[in-house]
């Protein structure tokens, strides 16, 4: 089948075994999968993102020696069952599924790995008693941003919300903005937006929030009194700092971003005011399913994030627009798109 | 009167004016006042203590250019009482009070002020309705700790503490034996306390740790994997980012310690497991009331952290011999000590 691979840490196109099902296991035809900041850090810091990132019994992930096909963020339709399958849902029905296989030894990584293809490939192979169904009437687009929007979510439930909570989200790429979805949902107000770019903060205030302002050159001290909860969602040193310098007295700030460097704080910073730093990663599939539920009922926005598609071709011209805030926010690999 | 004075950054035995108590406020006659290791700190590092120290609106505590008399751990004796005052309790009663003049400017610091002279006195202002009676039968210098106690108190309570929680102490000087006493009132279990020092182990295992371990060159992962909720309280560069390397997935860090430095994390480690870091500061008044009830009633001991005193001419060498965590733990001043 083709996939994009990463392969001497750049991406290209290649011919690669299509997937065999397992053991509970389900094929599927990929078709539409998200383009994750992560996938664009992983790329570009390839060394460093798969040095540090283990399974809990502390082995790497995947081997940049040998391809990796990327993509997590996805929705697909079942081609055909492996073995010992319950065959819940016929052959044509549209699915999402968390990014993991369930495996005896373990749950495996799909999308960083070596061994499971993810979303940039035409096919991939999926845990069966993980699939969700798509519902009638949800746009297959829409349905594989329920992976980014699940962050958002999980985000948010983190943030152990009180009556009373005036949201501050600084960072409006595609995590800022599913936190500001998540907040929406949860009634929040205000939520306040930051983010450099003009464009984002238009796509915040689509979103969800009731306000995008500049952070430039600081976000102003009257913008920061306010918030009792703030978002840190741009994962790039020295933001969790600024964060600290800023927040009020007590505020809760959560870490959604990934900063993958070291970082350097002011831990008085946040002794003198008492803050709490929540670092959150992923979701759990409760949260994964519910946000499935709300993309489809339109409670959680999608249609707006969504600014470019492109076959398994434009992968990598999409991977170097990304790096533009102005032009995209989410863009969608279709691996069967005709071009 | 005799004071230990902060001059040229360093500490000398000097003659000051005794402070006049303005309205609502009493002159006392300092028993006693613990040795911080803020205080320590404060000297060792005073540009940066006292340039970082700041009240609300961004103004200084004290001025290095004048006199400051530290001293915020005591227990006094009204002496006399200044106009509009209550009169509530008689000279000659014993008190403990929260370290701060509420005055119609805002709240003043006593102790870390060129203005407001601290425990290392003879004599200090206090306001009267911070005023705590100290309970009969309670030796005074059981008293003088009820604010270092206070401090371990807040923290176990900033800990939002779940049944099942189990802890890990990382560092125990007073703050860290302070913390230990407040989670054995709270019946946490197990308690496991680490330190360089043995008798500082030996200590925290006296106030009520179940086990005393040894950090070198690390704390165990075995160690590690069991707590749920961790007290940083050593407050020097680097111990956050340890705590974040070992802590295990979802453990609530409790920042104690007051790092005055900047510090180096890898934001990963708490993201990979999703850790908490809550920082914390002081007590508040209800606290404090509590702190001073329990260190009456035995339930908070105090009696072993009190390894030395001396007289206001001991208190430079004194805090010298506070460098080494193996003679001591908390030393007494004094004033009116004869020697």
């Amino acid at each position: 089948m083709k996939a994009v691979v990463v392969r001497d840490k750049r991406l290209l196109v290649a011919d690669v075994p299509v997937p065999e099902p397992g053991p509970g296991e389900v094929l599927v035809r990929t078709l539409a999968c998200g383009i994750c900041g992560s996938d664009l850090h992983a790329l570009k810091h390839a060394d460093r993102f798969f040095e540090n990132y283990r399974r809990p019994d502390g082995t790497r992930i995947a081997d940049l020696a040998r391809d990796i096909v990327m993509g997590h963020e996805f929705c697909a339709e079942i081609v055909d069952h492996g073995p010992r399958t319950a065959r819940r849902f016929p052959p044509g029905t549209r699915v999402c599924s968390v990014p993991v296989l369930q495996r005896p030894e373990g749950r495996q990584t799909i999308g960083y790995s070596n061994d499971h293809p993810g979303g940039y490939a035409e096919y991939m192979r999926l845990t069966e008693t993980l699939l969700l169904e798509v519902p009638n009437g949800l746009a297959t687009e829409q349905a594989a941003l329920t992976e980014p929007m699940a962050v958002g979510l999980h985000a948010v439930n983190k943030a152990l919300l009180q009556a009373g909570d005036k949201a501050l989200v600084v960072g409006c790429g595609p995590v800022g903005l599913a936190v500001i979805a998540a907040l929406r949902l949860r009634g929040v107000r205000p939520i306040v937006a930051a983010d450099f770019s003009p464009r984002r903060r238009e796509l915040a205030v689509t979103l969800g929030a009731d306000e995008g302002i500049e952070p430039s050159p600081a976000i102003p001290p009257a913008r920061w009194r306010e918030a009792t909860v703030v978002f840190e969602c741009v994962g790039v040193p020295g933001v969790i700092d600024e964060i600290m310098a800023g927040a009020p007295r007590g505020a809760r700030v959560v870490i959604v971003g990934v900063c993958m460097e070291p970082d350097t704080i002011h831990p008085l910073r946040g002794i003198s005011k008492e803050l709490s730093l929540q670092f959150v990663l992923g979701y759990d599939g409760d949260e994964f399913a519910a946000t499935l539920h709300h993309v489809a009922e339109g409670t959680i926005p999608t249609r707006p994030l969504i600014t470019g598609k492109v076959g398994l071709d434009g992968v990598a011209s999409a991977f170097a627009e990304l790096a533009s805030p102005e032009r995209h926010a989410k863009i969608l690999v279709e691996p069967w798109r005709e071009r």
